[in-house]
């Protein structure tokens, strides 16, 4: 707790990078009544957020001096290492917590962690899970990892830009954010495709999006429900929805958007995945037991027919 | 409205065909306080109804005559051909209403409809878009085509079913269901392939489903909400998620899954289609621009470079 008692200590966080993610973040916490300081190599971008009520500051340094946590928004993980190279910036970090929202890979996290405690800081990586517009959302959600203790400390500073944060150690951080997006981006292109496909049929693509996602929210919503309590359960017994019922629904679906001459790659990676699970033994089963092929080695999964 | 005043006229409404689907229909009418009659063709799996208040028919005519709409839940189109064969059906049909979820092709329904018709009878086409456990639930959906007044006098039965029912002509209905279910089922199977890929990661699959689903309702519901917006307001800007940014994480995420031997061919196959419509010029829109690409020719995306 040591750096809350500094007396350099003016602001409550800082604010380095003033992309379009970044500014989205200062915003958001000057709306919440944090005194935030903010730094850009490019002081042009600051105005709006000057205006807003934060405090620019004059180098990188003074940024980290300012505040007990900074965070840190920038371009590429070089674009971290410049601002950390920068006069001042290591002899500043001690006792200071970097919040890093930077896209960079795990080693290059897990390095950046060993130089901040080097210097007597604290490193926590984060990743939001949210557009710009969600940032600063009680219902957003983000995931941390890193320095545990340091999290808890900005806690509650966090759960301003995402209002649900999730810590996990460094593995399963960096492994459950990118399942997590795999899933999410591919909900969202299959509902372009399906939209895409219905032209093929003649239905206009904004009339059919609004009717297709009042229509699908609660079966897609029951469905993965169900299928988080059968994961859970290891209940895949095939009372309601067998994965053979649906390998043939899916061939139906699919040669009914072909005959139209719709294009559905991923619809048709779908139904070959859940054909081979039928053939693969999985047919009297819950749908949800595709998911143990997907779970297989690569090897035996190709070896069974790709 | 001159069904209601036919003096054989006993019950509410009349299931025909009590495998699953039917037998769950049944009950929930049963539970909403209808009177209902029931056959089968194998009148043994009638008895759990029966005791819960349902009134077994001795022949399909029967059942026809005891209601003024008759639910079909049969296993396939020449199923329904069958009943409607039987002695005395077709006599039976005038001023009924058959309301047919049995699975069939459009020509199959338009053919069934002209039939009953002939009859005197009208015909409506119920799709329910629910698993059994969801049958007879407000939230659950259905879409209706065929005959719209018979639909309307109905409606109010057919809502019993599922709580929301949407009604189209028959070529946007068919068409409307297909993409809908590409859509609902690649959500899913997208689900799983990613719960699978988290194994290859050592992310246990229990865990990582609940953590995802949580992590991940809103984001994905608020792009979906937001893809909508943006089709019908035709507006593609890419302030917030441009198409060229996703490709470029797209890939990245791709690779990650890779490295870990994880087969997601869902994945893979949004990649791609992401990928190639950035390299159309597609890049510096919306993520929605992607529908767009979907959308086109099949001839036309092919010769973009499959």
């Amino acid at each position: 707790m040591r750096e809350h008692n500094d007396e350099s200590v003016e602001f409550e966080v800082s604010v380095i990078g003033l992309g379009a993610m970044g500014t989205i973040m200062a915003q958001a916490l000057l709306r919440q009544g944090r005194r935030v300081a903010i730094w850009n190599r490019s002081p042009g971008k600051a105005a709006a957020l000057v205006a807003a009520g934060a405090h620019l500051c004059e180098s990188a340094e003074a940024a980290l001096a300012a505040s007990p946590a900074t965070i840190f928004v920038l371009l590429d993980n070089q674009a971290t290492r410049e601002v950390l190279g920068m006069p001042g910036v290591m002899q500043a970090l001690a006792n200071r917590t970097i919040v890093d929202y930077t896209t960079n890979a795990q080693d290059e996290g897990l390095a950046l962690q060993s130089l901040v405690n080097r210097a007597g800081g604290h490193y926590v990586k984060g990743m939001i899970v949210a557009y710009p517009r969600n940032v600063g959302r009680r219902e957003s959600h983000s995931i941390h990892t890193g320095d545990p203790e340091a999290f808890e400390r900005h806690r509650a500073l966090l759960e301003g830009l995402a209002g649900h944060t999730t810590f996990l150690p460094w593995d399963e951080a960096l492994a459950f954010a990118t399942v997590l997006h795999a899933h999410a981006f591919a909900a969202m292109v299959a509902f372009f495709e399906a939209v895409g496909a219905g032209v093929h049929f003649g239905l206009p693509p904004s009339k059919t999006a609004r009717l297709m996602l009042d229509t699908s929210r609660f079966f897609v919503a029951d469905a993965l429900e169900e299928a988080v309590r059968r994961l859970e359960a290891q209940d895949f017994a095939g009372d309601q929805a067998r994965l053979d019922v649906h390998a043939q629904a899916f061939a139906h679906i699919a040669g009914a958007l072909h005959a139209q001459g719709a294009w559905t790659p991923v619809f048709d990676a779908l139904c070959q995945a859940v054909q081979r699970a039928a053939a693969m033994g999985y047919g009297d089963q819950d749908i949800v037991a595709v998911t143990r092929l997907f779970a297989r080695e690569c090897d035996t999964a190709s070896a069974a027919g790709q």
